[in-house]
């Protein structure tokens, strides 16, 4: 069975779209085809994107579901004025949030992220300069400045993790990687001993730490199942040892990784 | 005013924090404390929250707002059985969208961005590598491999939208500096000339750039006003002779201006 999805916004169409997939995950069988459209800021442009929504309706032979966030009643009003299945996110909830607050809206188009807080803004380039600037075990000696500071072996997930972490948490998050010669004993390397407060632990299943490296360096030494269970026993060995937290990341994506640790360390989160 | 926000979710809280946060941008008279709550997966981790929302209710001498987007009907019952205002996103539209898709939800928990789906994961980790390679100008001869190639004066915003377009569009997405040399002439450099369909400028305010490039080198000839307003007249100039589209980042947020060069290459979303 095959559904078109739209998701309207006024602004990124990031929230429409977080909400509306999160919904469709519960329905594995359905094939869904999705539109965004954002920056959707007039009802000009909402009667063109109606005409879309009518178009994919005869071709699929039943309604789109349209899931938006428009915030202009006007707009939102046209939409609905001409399809069956729009679930209204932002009006639906309007009304009863006034009532909780006993008080009025503003009425003005969604403002997230703003960059117009430069301070913000600052804080958030300064921890994607600075976890850049310490990928990989890159100026082992500023380790102290950093907020958190991963740990494990190759293509465990520590950059992506790294870098999610500066864009959206605005920490300075370092990232050092533990290699064979390393993970011999069960020690930390000299450049962490000093920072352990600040240590978190990716730890990962061989054999799929071994699939994801076969994709970098094919049939290599370092993406052989042995080379993968050998740096992985003593990584987890090592993490015990000293006392490190850590999580596996097989199976959790890097957004799960990150929440976990700035749940850990009980990082404040930049709410806008 | 002071009123306290939870965010409840049993995944990461993002898709609750996505949609709560648009709504209270709508009230900026108010002062929102919040919290977010991640991974709340049972029932008995629903009672504590309970017991931390009453404790809230109690300190502010009125209710919190709850969103929550809580999958297991038995935590959301809990939650809503001890508190007033609980903006229930996902059981208000699971029913709904039933109807509409004339099939039952499957009722299992969020699943966002799997890393279990082995292949988005390194299109997405493959997309940050080359980003993280050819940031800045980084290995020009590979230019023709980007999806795109952003260029712009220094501090303009290139890196971070760069790294949010690899990051949440799995783009390769490639950055050249424009320096003051370079822009001299209203030519593009040479490593640009056979890419030009895959470029794309960033423009900004020449005093906001100022403000921006004083935090990094105070007091610098690089961060003077009459230097910005010289490379970012001299970067202007380029696009429109060469006829590079362009958007000015002063008053936008990463995330905007990543949307607006995606929508503009029309760049598949990676939807999940």
């Amino acid at each position: 069975m095959k559904r078109t999805i739209f998701f309207l916004s006024d602004r990124t169409g990031i929230t429409a779209e977080a909400l509306g997939e999160t919904l469709l995950t519960q329905f594995p069988g359905v094939d869904f085809v999705r539109t965004s459209v954002p920056f959707l800021t007039s009802p000009d442009k909402a009667m063109a994107v109606l005409a879309r929504i009518q178009a994919a309706e005869r071709n699929d032979g039943a309604p789109p579901i349209v899931f938006s966030t428009l915030t202009d009643p006007q707009s939102q009003a046209v939409i609905a004025s001409g399809t069956q299945f729009v679930f209204d996110l932002f009006g639906t909830w309007i009304e009863p949030l006034e009532k909780a607050l006993g008080t009025q809206s503003s009425h003005t188009a969604g403002q997230m992220h703003g960059i117009s807080d430069v301070n913000l803004y600052l804080r958030r380039v300064d921890a994607l300069n600075f976890t850049l600037d310490h990928d990989d075990g890159l100026r082992p000696r500023d380790m102290h400045e950093a907020d958190v500071i991963l740990i494990g072996v190759s293509r465990s997930g520590k950059t992506p993790t790294c870098l999610y972490m500066a864009m959206h948490y605005h920490l300075k998050a370092a990232n050092y990687p533990l290699d064979a010669d390393e993970l011999r004993f069960d020690t930390l390397p000299p450049c962490l001993r000093g920072v352990r407060d600040k240590l978190y632990g990716l730890s990962i299943d061989a054999e799929h730490l071994s699939r994801i490296r076969h994709g970098r360096r094919p049939n290599s030494r370092y993406a052989s199942v042995e080379q993968c269970r050998t740096e992985v026993a003593g990584a987890q060995s090592l993490f015990r040892a000293v006392g490190i937290p850590y999580i596996d990341t097989t199976s959790i994506s890097i957004e799960e990784i990150a929440t976990t640790i700035q749940q850990h360390f009980a990082f404040a989160r930049p709410y806008r």
